[in-house]
């Protein structure tokens, strides 16, 4: 149905209206006026490009009218857009005024207009016509027989300046097709800095000429070379987007020390370093003692530096336990001679060694929270990753960096690897609440970091864990502070998962891979609704404490087929909120099909288990959820009388560890039922 | 179940017995012999290497296991296999007596026993060795718990030296992602030979660094570096497999003459050069009379002869209609001047000056059926490709090849990108029929390839535009030529497109992410169903003359989510087949079945259209199924009388063009209910 327009509605970015809240926009624009008509696409919509914008619009252009010719199926006339001022009568009008600079600096502002037989894009640089054509691609509505863009007037600028995703390619090798998918991914919900974590204990990513033994010996054979570092800066710059560099030193240091265990603070005799090939903190660490550790760092990073063209290069600096400092008299001897009295100061030490080595190119050093102290310069960006888990106060690094003059980036609160639900990540905002900053340090809160990290996850799974999430996230980063409906953001949320499918992101397709692969090419429909109420293990559980999973272990598994924010449960938790409201017919329906739902899915699992021995681990669970299922209905449907306390036996079994490696997202809901 | 084997089976290449059958090894080995016990697999399962392997092998097996892993979820407690004779009681040996070198001349052979409790492969070289892990991953059975592999002997070595894929990377780029998993697809039905058709009218695809103006104005910005080719060699051949680049000349030009259009044909004033757009027979052409062609096509060899390794160069050939030519008076000068009488003989003048310039680097040249004249080199291969579609016979040129002394590849009968069923391409046997050749002619045929033409193929649907079809092909040219039994090739076929994805193939993932889009996310299942029964247009039919589909178009549509050989239809002619010849009600109602599933996919779809134009120009192909169903069903389960005449009137309809480009695949049985 058309839409009828029949107000003006002026929408502030305090609240949404129906109309706006019928647009599936993430991140929500700071101001959206909803008009009363709508632009017509045909294949005869053209774009043309003025101003004085950077090449990099032109190619984006051209991919957004691809990517709307391969939804809409119009066969749009217009091939590639590549002259400025060449259809002046064009539909589409992007006009930037200057060129943009890849950064957290500049102006990523836009004005957007959709009306009823014309767009125009006007912005200060070709960075905010990129995210405007992001924005226009989400408005994309149609009816029966035509797509359209409903009649808007969008303004539109980020909250934060850093909006970043890092990924690990350490603990599991990215390919580089992976890392540019998901930098798609980035720009299509806006943003702006790719951390790229380029080695661990797990392995050396990166091919340093001087040094090939790093590659030759601690990779594995998997590892970037430095001509795909730069298809991938130069991919990422095209799309506005920054690159930051992580060599993480001086712990983490299994794979380097692997090549040159020469730097290595164990004592010699003892057994020799190799790649790591568990999860967790180990103890390989740098020897900060040793001339030799330094030459060796300083020459990586005369080879790492000129790669990216962003000024920030991160030296990583978290989890140093310390152990083989303390174990090894020669470092404390240098700690003794040197006034270090811990090895908190003896890390200052060799921080602070790496300051020039970074400057030399232009670097500005960035680590994780760890890196601060006293002496640590003031342009240092500070990485606040700590908290609970770690036993800390979440945020309290962010507080104290910005009240110390640093600037600062959030990443407690945003680590998509612990597979928490969307709300936790998406209510967590970098300004810290019940503490009074001035301005000054406000703005040195930079922004965000969604932290992909890698020791469960492979090319086949990573997607499904950074998104859709991470777009939650970017809005977080993106919007005003006032948005924060949790509702809404659901539902926009499962519209703007689609479009990452559309634009290359493997999030939704790979899940029936892996089915498919658990039910052995039987059918995967009661294997993917037992998905749909389940999620992994969350924060270190799925792990074991490092011990379950190699960095070689198959992660083809059913947990590797669920994600956070397991679709079915969301719906069957408030349908239960809903009927223990009010118990009318209607309400209780809604619940009890689910409850039969699953007792013929368990019915069918078993079934198919005959031929299938990876479903055997989710028996256990599916049968004890049949049999919880089956006492509920008793009692809801038939209204008999059951024994809670063997209700409540079986249920008890959900808290016991099962060998599917996840939990079941229904359960608090089943409590519910059953009391 | 476990297996009881009773008997030893001896099994020769003539036949296979039951428990051959229950195998899915594709290509068929020469010689299986199945025993009676199983090899159980456990997470202590262990490879060892030992002899004189390459060190591909190290990589090749590491792979194995892990894939292995990934389908038992058992936690191999191996890691990585990089060291000959570790483990000398490992499972399972590898023993090679020396180096493969990848290409068609070496020894391919190998020996594979599975026992109860020790795997042996034995191979003369790493070359058979990687064909028999492959081989072996195609064995993994398993039962309720449990996986394991069924003990046999296995001696198998190729019937073809030749066996190729050829993916055309200009039409459509291909990125390299693309090109590798496609690579891994080729080396799991052991296939040695990637042709790679790097330019072509619609886009000059790879980077030619004297020359940098063929890829900043022919290419359209999608090109591979020169790094990224290497690349792709250096991993097809840790594969096995060979690299054969082609640089199509002095036809199909219309890329590398936007970037030199001094060395065209067309003369001065006329329309400038472009980038084609559309498909067909362009008449851009090279000019042979002209010096300066040969010397940037002398520059241009110079550089991408020594990325390929292997020992031939693709020049193309083919599809030089010769009207530049004919229109050019310098030309036809030149012609007389050189008493060159045709355009034909003016061609081979311009090949034969190639021959040296590919000498110099030790390549022997190749091309399309056109090169083949008298004065061309014996050591040339020509490849065959002419048949039905261009008005001759299919196969002539491979033995007039032979009968001439040269050595010749067939492609025609795999044109894949034709559509055709997979019937067709394997039935199509590389050594001809009713034509008697002697010893060594016969060895002039080296084999086949199946021809990946990407006019209308993205990195979207490739995948299921090759597999899994050209598995069937792979056996055509490696296994036995009376290795040709249909029903045993579908049953086979099935398991290893499963076999195929879980390599990385996208052919079955893909199909949902284009239905999602269809149906504008709502429910596909109908949809699907629907494509379950529709194929393709065949041949060049879906273009339209060349005239529907730019190169820019959209390929996300209906038609890209069917496939050759639908699935349903092949089930359905099946059951129609058996209700024809006994019209019992078992038989009557899986056909009647499938009528009301298509009355219900109707109705769901016209709903479903309501909220999808993409629906829209299927809806007249499911309406007529559904009238045609509902006539059908009241004459077979109600026994009422019906309008033949109007049956076959809505019948006729499906032979009218429809707008989805698709065919319905149940036509013929539908029309043999309606008689």
């Amino acid at each position: 149905m058309k839409y009828l327009f029949l107000l003006l509605i002026v929408v502030s970015s305090n609240a949404q209206t129906k109309k706006e809240q019928q647009l599936s926009l993430m991140p929500l624009p700071q101001k959206v006026v909803v008009l009363n008509h709508t632009f017509l696409l045909t294949k005869d919509f053209k774009i043309n490009i003025s101003g004085n914008p950077d090449s990099r619009i032109f190619k984006a252009a051209t991919v957004f009218l691809r990517r709307l010719d391969e939804r809409t199926g119009l066969f749009f006339n217009q091939g590639f857009i590549s002259k400025k001022d060449e259809f002046p009568e064009a539909q589409l009008q992007i006009n930037c005024l200057q060129k943009g600079e890849t950064g957290i600096h500049d102006d990523e502002s836009y004005h957007l207009s959709v009306q009823s037989n014309k767009i125009q894009i006007e912005a200060t640089n070709d960075l905010g016509a990129l995210h405007a054509l992001e924005t226009l691609s989400q408005l994309l509505q149609n009816n029966r027989t035509s797509f359209y863009f409903p009649s808007v007037v969008i303004e539109d600028k980020p909250r934060f300046s850093w909006r970043g995703l890092m990924i690990d390619g350490s603990r599991h090798f990215q390919p580089v097709n992976v890392i540019k998918r998901n930098l798609d991914g980035m720009a299509a919900v806006k943003m702006n800095v790719f951390h790229w974590h380029l080695a661990d204990d797990q392995g050396w990513r990166i091919e340093i000429k001087k040094h090939p033994k790093l590659t030759e010996l601690a990779s594995n054979g998997s590892f970037y070379t430095q001509e795909e570092i730069k298809e991938v800066v130069k991919y990422a710059d095209e799309k506005g987007i920054m690159v930051v560099p992580e060599i993480d030193v001086p712990g983490h240091a299994s794979a380097i020390l692997t090549a040159y265990p020469e730097i290595g603070s164990r004592l010699s005799g003892e057994e020799p370093y190799a790649v790591e090939i568990r999860s967790g903190i180990h103890n390989p660490a740098l020897d900060p003692s040793n001339p030799l550790t330094y030459q060796i760092l300083s020459e990586i990073f005369d080879e790492v530096c000129p790669l990216f063209p962003g000024p920030y290069f991160h030296i990583g600096g978290d989890e140093n336990n310390g152990k083989e400092w303390d174990a090894n008299h020669k470092i404390q001897k240098f700690k003794r001679k040197n006034h270090l009295e811990t090895n908190h100061d003896l890390q200052t030490y060799f921080n602070l060694k790496l300051v020039p080595m970074l400057e030399k190119h232009g670097k500005k050093l960035m680590g994780w929270e760890e890196i601060m102290t006293k002496e640590m310069p003031k342009n240092a960006v500070i990485h606040s990753w700590r908290g609970v888990n770690e036993g800390l106060e979440p945020g309290a690094s962010l507080v104290k960096a910005v009240k110390n003059g640093y600037k600062t980036v959030l990443s407690n609160g945003y680590y998509i690897d612990l597979m928490l639900g969307v709300d936790s990540h998406y209510l967590n905002d970098p300004m810290p609440e019940n503490v009074v900053l001035t301005q000054e340090e406000k703005a040195g809160i930079l922004g965000g970091e969604a932290t992909m990290w890698s020791e469960l996850v492979t090319p086949l799974t990573i997607d499904s864990r950074i998104w859709p999430r991470t777009a939650a996230i970017a809005e977080r980063l993106w919007s005003n502070d006032t948005v924060t409906n949790l509702e809404s953001m659901h539902k926009r949320l499962k519209q703007i998962s689609f479009r990452l499918e559309e634009i290359g992101l493997t999030h939704i397709r790979n899940k029936q891979v892996i089915l498919r692969n658990i039910s052995n090419y039987q059918d995967t429909q009661s294997l993917n609704d037992f998905t749909n109420i389940c999620e992994p293990y969350k924060i270190y559980k799925r792990n074991g404490g490092g011990k379950k999973y190699m960095m070689y272990s198959p992660l083809t598994l059913f947990a590797d087929a669920c994600t956070a924010d397991a679709a079915d449960a969301y719906e069957f938790n408030k349908a239960v909120k809903n009927y223990l409201e009010n118990k009318e017919l209607v309400n209780q329906k809604i619940v009890t099909d689910y409850l039969k739902k699953w007792i013929a899915m368990d019915l069918d699992l078993t079934r198919l288990s005959a031929n299938a021995p990876l479903i055997q681990p989710v028996l256990p669970m599916s049968n004890n959820l049949s049999k919880v299922s089956g006492l509920l209905l008793q009692t809801i449907e038939n209204k008999r009388n059951i024994s809670k306390a063997y209700l409540n036996e079986l249920l008890e079994q959900f808290n016991i560890r099962n060998p599917a490696d996840v939990e079941l997202a229904v359960y608090d809901s089943l409590k519910k039922l059953a009391e």
